[in-house]
């Protein structure tokens, strides 16, 4: 039988992080809520980045994931911005692994690929896709678009490696991972 | 007259983050402590990250820095060793402002000028100039000398920005700030 598990997505971004959180039954979806969280680019960099931990903090006690999923970062030729991305990035890991979730990481052409069947699919196709997967999803923006369509690959992929070891280390417990043990139990 | 400061240097590094915590009176320098906290290589990057995030914590309480200073990350053509060093420094800046503590950063070649006279200075000129200006300094690791000629960089610049308004922004305090504000009322 299944069990359902909530799941947090995050797009990671200095200027904004995107989120969403679905509950997985099986491979049933059902939207949970979704929104963005903004840094002030005025502030110095360290001030910007306690803006995206507490954000982050906030919706992770707000909804109590399971299991977290955030998007590799894409490396790209601007050494700068991929930097930057580096930066959010570390947050959007850090505040789930503090709070004892489990943590795990999708490429973003995984990602395109498992909801828009192309790994070179466009934002509009993503977006389209979510909505179709989650028709009670509302986003503005397309950062939590991307949020969701990160928690729902997290969905469609966890079958096949989240039940591994190494991502339940000694000392990390969770929501999720006891509904993981009991889930091996009976299997 | 000058006010005791008490300086922590960061040099952030997923696998090693140097520290040194430095008591600055005027140009007077003392040494106080210095280490380096350590990431499992083997754990998945969030774990990772709260061991660092743990570690540092550690040391921002045992020590109650005035005011923190990182060193800016330099961005070689390797994007991947830039973005792993992106993820060890946001938390390197997100600690201390959690905190409320000041942070400030310099490029590798100021620190590197200030301390041993060269932006191009060798390590062992630097690890030299170090041992010279705090002769009570024990570092067995490169990376516990560097993160203390981070803090003694800080304490040579200080003078000359650490007292601008926009290092202390609203909602931002901490023993440095009053004492800094101190200092301007005495001035």
């Amino acid at each position: 039988m299944s069990i359902p598990v909530r799941i947090l997505g995050i797009d990671p971004g200095l200027r904004r992080t995107g989120w969403g959180v679905v509950t997985a039954t099986g491979t049933k979806l059902a939207y949970v809520d979704c929104g963005v969280v903004t840094s002030d680019g005025d502030l110095p960099l360290a001030l910007r980045l306690r803006e995206l931990y507490e954000g982050i903090s906030r919706i992770v006690a707000a909804f109590r994931p399971d299991e977290v999923s955030v998007e590799e970062t894409f490396v790209n030729k601007d050494a700068q911005a991929t930097l930057k991305l580096g930066h959010a990035r570390a947050v959007a890991l850090l505040v789930p692994a503090l709070a004892g979730v489990p943590v795990y990481e999708y490429a973003a052409n995984l990602i395109k690929k498992t909801v828009a069947g192309s790994g070179h699919a466009e934002k509009t196709q993503i977006q389209a896709m979510v909505k179709f997967l989650l028709p009670k999803a509302e986003f503005k923006l397309a950062d939590a678009a991307d949020a969701l369509a990160i928690a729902i690959t997290h969905n469609s992929h966890r079958g096949t490696h989240a039940l591994k070891r190494s991502h339940l280390p000694a000392g990390v417990s969770g929501p999720g991972a006891a509904r993981i043990a009991a889930a091996l139990a009976r299997s």
